[in-house]
């Protein structure tokens, strides 16, 4: 593999700028829980969401956005009706799409759907270890990361202490994060909403998949510096998310 | 027109200590997005909201509700039955409801809908530009909204750099709030929650609604000074609110 | 009664510092507004939520869950069919379930729907003076909260200015909390869940209920001392959660 990643934060500033100048639609279909915090995230950074779960109105939304994201929290009969529509719809024009598999470890069902959204071709899967196991029945170790990776022709973040991005032939490992940010609900679905924002200013996933984790994790550094515990750090990322800039991401980036 | 505007700023001030006094229930049929932020922003106003959108409740709690809000955002199935037995529970009792259109610019079904609400006589429309567009077919201008306001007998809120709000007959302008706020989610959807509620304490729609646009682009200026993003400014205008009193109505009110 | 409520504090320390070890997942059927925050009240505590709401889902969360909150807030269809479901779940497998039955003095049917709940047997009840009265068809006073209690087997857990937790043999009476906490949405909703996760660390249902409703009310008071409005007292309150010890619970108890 190669380790292109030293270049990485200046790409993620560029890409970040890029997307405060276009300000593209990203489309969620994402679980109740994360729906305002993901907006919120998505605004901070530049984005303007749209969260719709409505089968009528989702083919809509998705024609006149840039991304989609399909994020299987609080899965229901409404969303797995308007999953189905949206992806049709972004496949059809072209627009990328990302996956979050949310708690598909927790219920058998939703692993299976989750592994007919992946046949159906996201640029990229964000997850967490255990959800990665459930999905690729393998370790979530760097070698079954890549294989499942070319295999599925996806980009894998899988995000944890430090994330690791890869699309089979490139891998970027990024320590970037604190802990407390795992007390905030919503942290990794926002973070999945950020990947598929990024795909929506470059044509590389593997790079917009990377670009947009640094993102979160270079804010999420500097803003628990001053938070007081996870009420505060939820406040003070988004404060920094508005005002992230590359400075701050080539000072900050921690990759590995 | 008349510019009976000087007044506005002390009207709204007395208008929110009735509402502090009175503590008037508020109903809304809001969005997946908007539930938990509009939730707290009447809170924090001082009314006391509730929010299901179920068809088989929903009459009891407009029944036992001072004002009523409609909002569009993320419409599906079980929001479109609600909405039409609470406007005829209201309407039937003579209580002020208010409409917000969201996104209808995004998807023609959404606007066929949101036209036919029109015909069941809100008292106010609070909307943007592209949602009033798509609404009446015509231009956002001043003496467009004036026109439909008077055709459909509902006030218009068009919020924006400048808010204007006409009742046909009369046209406030108001220049405050910052463009920070477009970056908290549901900040839209929030203030017509808030027009919703001040016509619990008039029956004069245009004041209501001019009222309450006041009250939050107030609390934003005032918030947004000590903001450094758009987390705190979330926690600012939520605090702001609370406060708020005459003086810094009548100080920072910006009519134009 | 006995009045054994000098040793709470201490107690309550206990809970929280075994259930930051266990991390206890609580699963939450509750309402739309309060999902967030309580998912969030959670994370600070210690515990790990899951808040799905869908009928072929909510048993594989609930067989793999500590304890279960049903919020009966913007009750609808599905929720109605995934709260049969869950409680089932928990009852065969021997798992704690604690009720909240929001609203129900606004709607008969809601009301309705509660008391056949009760019937199956929560761990504890934790409501509002109004909610009581509508539940138990009797005034919020001491001795009927005691029969009720002892009728129905569950904890009373009525929350106002001064919280009463009764089993009918023990009396708690806690008189922490700021009137300000009332003006977040969803305070009552994500102490119930408080309530549930204690549950999770502890047999005694008396103890639990009362526990979770000191956490959260010094949480509250101690928040609310740097709080500028209810903005800033969310923020602050997520914040004391994290870091309640001991000390800060043994020192701001207020029991009468």
């Amino acid at each position: 593999m190669r380790a292109p990643h030293t270049e990485l934060p200046t790409i993620a500033a560029e890409l970040l700028s890029r997307l405060r100048e276009r300000r593209p639609r990203v489309h969620c279909i994402t679980n109740a829980v994360a729906q305002t915090f993901t907006a919120n995230v998505l605004l901070a950074a530049g984005a303007v969401p749209s969260m719709t779960i409505d089968a009528e109105e989702v083919a809509d939304f998705v024609a006149g956005a840039d991304a989609l994201l399909i994020n299987l929290g609080t899965f229901d009969a409404a969303r797995r009706a308007a999953t189905g529509i949206a992806i049709e719809t972004a496949n059809r024009a072209g627009k990328p799409w990302v996956l979050d598999p949310v708690f598909i470890d927790r219920t058998a069902r939703r692993g299976a759907f989750a592994r007919g959204l992946v046949a159906a071709k996201p640029r990229a899967i964000r997850c967490n270890r255990a959800e990665f196991e459930a999905l690729a029945g393998a370790a979530s170790e760097g070698g079954a990361l890549a294989r499942y990776a070319l295999d599925c022709g996806a980009v894998i973040g899988l995000t944890g202490p430090t994330d690791l991005v890869t699309d089979g032939a490139r891998l970027a490992a990024i320590a970037n994060g604190d802990p407390m940010m795992a007390r905030i609900t919503a942290m990794g679905c926002a973070a999945s909403a950020l990947v598929a924002t990024a795909h929506a200013v470059t044509d590389d996933a593997w790079v917009a998949t990377a670009a947009a984790l640094l993102w979160i994790g270079v804010a999420g550094d500097v803003a628990v510096k001053t938070a007081a515990g996870p009420g505060s750090l939820t406040v003070g990322l988004l404060d920094t998310l508005y005002r992230l800039d590359a400075d701050t991401l080539i000072t900050h980036a921690r990759l590995t």
